[in-house]
């Protein structure tokens, strides 16, 4: 008996795949013997324990589809590791049965037949252990088939049986495959990052709390807040800083501490706690930067620099990329022969602020520190706590970001920022969506971030920063905004040809207007309240794009298993110009009666439309909004609804 | 370091890929580390001897590709199992290097830098291990890289670092991967399958000999040849037979012998083994069908009973499927308690007539006998004799196909007979060409078999046969014809709406008018001959479909790596109507320029067309030739050849 090609499984069960609390795992797998016999299988699952002996198997029944797939699911309700296998054997009852049917039917003398059921259903009462009745009525049935009372077998035989079924020669499947199960959070998620210092303290940060909870935001997150080295400091637009100037976040420590220290400008710990607490109250979690890397006077330096790289001339090795030198940063050496000491300093700093309430991390450049350490770390951090959430900042090589997130990180930034056309974002995401992509990569889709100012937003105005709003927030279930300058648009790059902001924040205060009356905010709150009210965009499964007729609409819908919340985006990406389109829907695959009119109810503007067939027309106005969102209700009245006869 | 998705490897390196040969295996994978440094990649094999020690790795570098991935190749040149792996390792002086050359060409300070560089020459001049004279070289570059003279480093110190590179972290991938290499004929052959008691005996088969070489078949396949039993005889057209009739060659075994016994109704086993040389002397392989079941009166029953199940009453069970029951056969009980000495039964089968010179087999249902069975007994075949080559017939469900072909049968039997439809056939040989399974599953396409006369050649005449030998032929590297009925075009089935031949070869003997004025032989020569001289034909890779703008034309082309040898073939498979297309080509893909006129050399009429850019029409009249087999000479001579101006 064979079972392979599981799902889901992440390189030959190397790495968990990944769910959230409260979702079901579907197991398929192919499970096919020689020869023509039924099978019976079945699929097994625990929870693993924090400490302690893993409890015993759950079992449920795996029913077949079609093509020797099998099918089952088991709930995931606490947070950690599942662990599941497959079990199949021959059901020889079962074959029996269908045989001694079609025999029956062709009126074939069964007096053999019936024996050959008979000592099965011996062999099976000797199986039984303890229960007296089962065993009694077994023996019971085999008297009857003797006798050739075939009809006793309907129904009940087939459950004694399944019951007490001959498992001795069953297969079990050669691994055993863990499903990582993390908070909601993990997989639905909208993100909003500022530099605390441009609103002055902590406590400035907690006043705007409130406004952002009200656009329906749920994770606020920082760039670090330790204490900004001096050496090498970086002032405004990435020259050297002139006295006074506040440096980059990034270079972390200085002589009033390092990783796990507050940098006085933003406020003490205790202040950093209650707005922690503040922050929970708004249903927002605050999500810290975990860089690990040291400004020159970051005190690891002077008491750890065996945890970095030594030039021949005894200095520390500091950050480069030839020819470019980053002197304002000293990487640590992974693979120093303190490595191990320098790990565990590593793991407590995640553990430092995970005990002062930070349930989630952004990590800075994960690429950039080996794959072993990461799946050290983040499986001792889960370990004890397994609510943790992590986001892996690596913009990089494709097959590097995949290892990222198999190594253990929840979300993953992607190169969505730099999709931008209908054609890229439709081969993108179906990249993403593919098996095993999807089971270990949960995107996180940022229209713009400190380092990222595209030249979609530099130059399309207004409705650039409306349809990348539109798109990350539909197409993604977690996304994220660099706020402040999101919201008023703020696209005025460094210079022609570059990504980074004119007077980047990373190297200054700025002040942001965010009550100006043009501001996004209206529409980033309806964003967010659309995706609350609507399952099917609180997840990336269920994503399919449908065909528009014009290159600048991107038409694509997300769907809950059942089908009862079908919700389709269009998106004009073409800043400039009116585009129209025909959107064909399968009509069949979203639950929609082809023979009725059914009702698409535009969700931004509130407008409703009727619609009828798979063609429908659309027109979008970027001058206006450039995308639209509709759910369908299916239910559309009719002259049938009144009751004229009454 | 992460070395991944390695191809070829079947399901994780479980089941080996095959090659025949000497094939080139080109092995690729994503091979990364963290970071940015220069890697380096080598790929080691080794032939493993049927005994004694695995001799050395020999050990061939591996260049990137794109995108993380990385290609390496070896050749395969002896039969029998070879075993790869691969290794990587971060090449520090090659990153070094480049830096170096980015630093200097930024005008920086680098005596630092330089100082690096020296230090590793230095421990590799440590690492040498007696060639002194590599040593003094490298701490020659040492010094003079102190000394500032940085020119020294072109060329020979690289090649020093490489021989001498630091390994001592490297990678190796986590498995071995085993090739099984066959014989030629296990990759390309054509089949021809006859029963000799309709030509007489085997001296009668040997006078047909140099008919079936001229065709240009090299494998001649026979039903089983042993003696045939008595009890529940079959006769003509499936009923029970009457006195004097032969009965079906597949229930094996009478008071004459079982399975390593010849019919004496065909001869001796001293006339076998003279045919088997008559044949080979015409580049003919015989092949012989392996059916492991037997006749109630096979020698076996009485002698051990205990390879098979027995019924309650006492008596052996016979084959059925119920209702419909074969008391003609008994198969083995794989699973009974003395499965042991009936696998080493089974398997002294095959040594029997591997001794008598056979060396290849057909086997019979194999689906309906264990995996864990055909893996083991196809082992220790190969062990000894790894010439043979099997071919399961196994028509089942896909995935039990799959997994035949994984255990080790050199050649599989396909759905190729059903699939008639030019849209079936694109959509099913796109799917044998896809990794993984185009690695372990070679096809064997049959047009007919005693078992299957498809309704499309009951219904389709002369074009149906016609155009299935075509798309045999060129589809299939490997093919087959049960011969004499498809050279005559016997059409008849026993009933409407069933596969069976009417009078059926299986049940009795058949006359059959080969020299015939109509028959198939001619086309059926051209076909194999074209064959022999067009290496893209001779291998299931290579093969790329194209649009024809008509449903009824199915377009294909296959072609050598180097596009050396191009060859399109173009089948109308509607047998009743004339059919014309337009055949788009990706002349890029196909070595062609696109700016040049070529030829389209027709290699069944012989006609010569010059064709012109990308779009070609074609126009197929079924009542001629179904298809059409271009073969494409790139060199077409214009004005410009000729030496006007000499």
């Amino acid at each position: 008996m064979v079972i392979e090609a599981v799902v889901p499984e992440v390189d030959a069960g190397r790495f968990p795949a990944k769910r959230a609390v409260g979702e079901t795992v579907t197991v398929e797998a192919d499970i096919f013997a020689d020869g023509h016999d039924v099978l019976a299988a079945v699929l097994r699952y625990r929870h693993l324990p924090m400490a302690g002996e893993e409890p015993a198997w759950t079992e449920v029944p795996m029913g077949p589809l079609v093509n020797d797939r099998w099918r089952g699911e088991f709930p995931v309700t606490e947070l950690g590791r599942y662990r599941f296998t497959l079990e199949g054997w021959i059901d020889h009852f079962e074959t029996w049965t269908r045989q001694l049917s079609k025999r029956l039917q062709a009126n074939q003398d069964v007096t053999v037949e019936l024996e050959v059921g008979a000592r099965m259903l011996d062999t099976a009462a000797a199986r039984v252990d303890g229960n007296v009745a089962d065993a009694t009525k077994l023996a019971a049935l085999a008297k009857a088939l003797r006798a050739g009372k075939v009809t006793s077998l309907d129904g009940e035989a087939g459950d004694l049986m399944r019951r007490y079924a001959d498992r001795s020669l069953s297969t079990v499947y050669e691994r055993e495959v863990d499903v990582m199960v993390e908070p909601v959070k993990a997989r639905f998620s909208a993100w909003y990052e500022l530099f605390p210092r441009s609103f002055g303290k902590f406590q400035d940060v907690e006043r705007v709390l409130p406004d952002i909870a009200r656009m329906g935001f749920d994770v606020l997150y920082f760039p670090p807040i330790h204490p900004i080295g001096h050496t090498h400091r970086k002032g405004a637009n990435n020259k050297p800083a002139a006295p006074g100037e506040p440096g980059s976040p990034w270079a972390i420590g200085s002589e009033l501490g390092g990783h796990k220290s507050v940098d006085p400008d933003l406020g003490t710990l205790e202040d950093f706690r209650r707005l922690l607490e503040a922050a929970a109250r708004q249903g927002i979690d605050v999500a810290l930067d975990i860089a690990f890397q040291c400004s020159p006077d970051h005190p690891y330096t002077r008491e750890h620099p065996e945890w970095f790289r030594h030039r021949p001339d005894g200095s520390i090795q500091y950050a480069e990329n030839p020819p470019k030198k980053y002197e304002d940063i000293y990487p640590f050496d992974f693979e120093s022969e303190a490595w191990q000491s320098l790990w565990q300093e590593l793991l407590s700093i995640f553990t430092f602020w995970i005990d002062q309430g930070v349930k989630i991390f952004r990590v800075d450049n994960p690429h950039t520190k080996p794959f072993p350490f990461w799946e050290w770390v983040l499986g001792e951090v889960k370990k004890k706590n397994p609510e943790v959430i992590t986001l892996s900042e690596a913009f990089t090589r494709p097959k590097v970001m995949f290892r990222l997130a198999k190594v253990g990180f929840s979300q993953s930034y992607t190169y969505f920022s730099w999709r931008n056309t209908a054609y890229e974002l439709y081969q993108y995401f179906t990249e993403l969506a593919q098996p095993p992509i999807r089971e270990f990569l949960r995107p996180n889709l940022w229209p713009n971030t400190p380092d990222i100012l595209t030249e979609y937003l530099q130059h399309g105005g207004r409705a650039a920063f409306q349809a990348r709003l539109i798109l990350a927030a539909t197409l993604g279930a977690s996304y994220g905004i660099y706020g402040p300058p999101f919201e008023v648009m703020e696209n005025r790059a460094r210079e022609q040809g570059s990504e980074e902001y004119l007077d980047s924040e990373k190297y200054q205060t700025r002040a942001w207007d965010l009550d100006r009356p043009d501001t996004l905010r209206e529409l980033i709150t309806i964003v967010n309240r659309i995706r609350h009210e609507n399952p099917a965009l609180q997840t990336d499964r269920g994503l399919r794009f449908h065909p528009t007729e014009n290159d600048q609409l991107l038409a694509y819908s997300k769907s809950t298993p059942d089908n009862a919340n079908v919700v389709l985006t269009v998106v004009n990406v073409d800043p400039h110009h009116v585009q129209r389109g025909m959107v064909t829907l399968p009509l069949d695959d979203l639950g929609i009666d082809r023979d009725r009119p059914y009702q698409a109810h535009e969700l931004i503007s509130g407008a409703r439309y009727l619609w009828n067939g798979a063609r429908n027309f659309v027109e979008i106005n970027p001058s206006s909004i450039p995308g639209q969102i509709f759910r369908f209700r299916r239910r559309v009245r009719s002259e049938h609804d009144f009751e004229y006869f009454l």
